[in-house]
């Protein structure tokens, strides 16, 4: 197996290291625009060699963007060149086109690396779905933002000291909006319900609020009653639907997900026969996610070509029916939150069962009027 | 794919409905001692006519047992039958023998289920050892003494009224003695190292000790001191030779395995690249287990035709570096003890670090003066 590889930062790097080692797959041509000195491959800046290169039948799309890596990966589909990416962002916005060209063009499309990083999460997703009904996945997909919340969860420290020192650590980019507001969960999550469900999600269905506004003062309030906070993805195949959203949890001591720690990652599943499962380990990092973009190279070179759904249903996402009790705290004065409210946690409320399209809704309102106001699902 | 199914108790039962609903493989006979009424399937009480059936390409072995399960999985793979197992006791015995034999015969042998119940382990295990250095695994690989271990974590009660709870639930056995004195976990150890390593362990060298000893005044102290105990199972990786060992241990609440509940498995390695991965899900039962085989028979269909392992590593089991303190709880007064106790936990001790084979020696010194002596790592 030759292999185009697309990109030369962390995880090209890490691909290209594994493959190093490597006898059954090598990597023929580098594309990057950057001067990468010496190198036992070929270097390229112009995407038409690798195109037009028949000993390279793989192409690895580790660039990340929409484009022109959406052109690139469609290109090498076209010339039948199997593609195999760690673009969370390509994947989700592009899943169902992708997956078509791949299969009209007998190449094989895979990125297990787009979901979890090192994490076999989306190969098992892909080999439960083959043998098996999922009804339900959720979990903990994002290390930037689990590292800034189990921080947060073991001192008394404020948000945005534990971002700063993610950021010195590399762990949180310069800019963390996709991150910490929930945009690469919720990418992550769509590409999940899209394998699982073999659905195709659109973005703006999907509600998602991040973790900016949590406090030093929630966490005490959270703690007092043995509560963990944390950012958790979720979505369940309902019958012609999916209830689909991100939102920051509160998990009780006994939950899996409240003892990850770090920058780790924990992801589940429920279906008919196996029941749950969960799957732990490095959501990012150079090595681990080029260790799954090697995998998926791996099950292409020993002749797996099925990709990740071959059928797509139509579903609508919809959040009318998922209904729990919020933990609510702002400084916004709205009757309908009012009517809503439950208990009294020292300055924050708990709310009735409410559905989560009804919650963010509200918290719409209550963020025009207070930027601050935080709200976790029970 | 048309299957000759080996045993028609919980697991092939399971097998058999879930292969109902399928199209591509398919049971064309049952071989089962038992009357078992109207089934789509045939069925026989010889062996002989399931290997003499050409249309019956793989067998599935969900008997148990050590024979005739080897005699019949053995003239099946002769026959260039392919072979998937549930059958932990005669994967761990025979690991060496049936892989050489499924090379020889150009056939395929397959036994996920056989570590795990329902978790992928084996196969994840089995990927990541394709392409990465695995160094260490460890976890809860036994559901019916996780329940126990739970339930006395949860509640102040004592071992032998949980384990008739556990009995009556049917989540042990009336002969318990394979799940509490950790021999069914050994089992799954040797696998799991045979898959990890490439090594063969012998059981007499893997040290075992179970939870048959521990009591409601342990699990106090241990809870005074925020730990939980697990029984646990952890190989690792030396230069010429493998640790392995099989016995209770003390836990932070920020493990994973802490957070396992009831009769649930979690199971992890570590590895170069992938760093460290968990898997969590239901270790036993009809529907889980069941999965995992017809997982394996998927595998097989679509034409995964790797074993376990092609080649196997000479390595002794080695336990003397293996260092780490330990918990004792014991009347047997011995010097070599006392020399090691560095602790005082209100009438047990804890000792200095020591190795897995030293304290599993004098365990057995303890264990012929005091025979509830209980012992747990830390």
């Amino acid at each position: 197996m030759k292999i185009g590889l697309l990109g030369f930062g962390v995880v090209g790097r890490g691909v290209y290291d594994i493959l190093a080692q490597r006898k059954d797959i090598s990597v023929g041509t580098v594309l990057c625009r950057r001067d990468l000195g010496e190198l036992t491959a070929r270097t390229t800046r112009d995407m038409a060699d690798i195109i037009a290169d028949p000993e390279i039948d793989t192409v690895v799309e580790v660039m990340g963007g929409l484009h022109p890596a959406f052109e690139y990966v469609s290109a090498a589909l076209k010339a039948g060149k199997n593609v195999v990416t760690s673009n969370k962002h390509l994947l989700c916005h592009y899943y169902q086109e992708l997956n078509q060209l791949a299969k009209e063009h007998g190449a094989v499309l895979r990125g297990t690396a787009a979901v979890g990083g090192g994490i076999p999460w989306l190969v098992n997703l892909e080999r439960a779905a083959r043998v098996d009904q999922i009804h339900k996945l959720s979990g903990i997909m994002n290390g930037t933002t689990n590292y800034i919340m189990d921080a947060m969860n073991k001192s008394d420290v404020d948000f945005a000291d534990v971002l700063k020192k993610a950021q010195e650590l590399g762990y949180a980019e310069a800019d963390p909006s996709a991150d910490i507001d929930g945009w690469d969960i919720q990418r992550k999550l769509i590409i999940s319900a899209g394998v699982a469900f073999g659905v195709c999600l659109q973005e703006e269905d999907v509600p998602v609020f991040g973790i900016r506004n949590v406090s030093a003062a929630d966490i005490r309030r959270f703690q007092a009653r043995g509560l963990t906070c944390k950012l958790i993805a979720s979505a369940e195949k309902l019958s012609d639907s999916v209830a689909a959203y991100v939102e920051p949890k509160l998990l009780g001591a006994d939950a899996l997900e409240a003892a990850v720690p770090a920058n780790f990652n924990l992801i589940s599943f429920e279906s008919e026969y196996a029941g749950k499962q969960s799957f732990f380990g490095q959501g990012a990092g150079r090595y681990p996610t080029a260790y799954n973009v090697v995998q998926d190279l791996a099950d292409i070179a020993s002749g797996v070509d099925r990709f990740y759904t071959d059928k797509f249903q139509s579903a609508a996402t919809n959040n009318a029916g998922a209904l729990h009790k919020y933990y609510v705290r702002t400084k916004a004065e709205l009757p309908e939150l009012e009517a809503l409210a439950a208990e009294d946690w020292d300055g924050a409320v708990v709310t009735l069962p409410v559905s989560v399209a009804q919650m963010h809704s509200l918290l719409q309102k209550m963020l025009e009027v207070d930027p601050q106001s935080f709200i976790a699902g029970l």
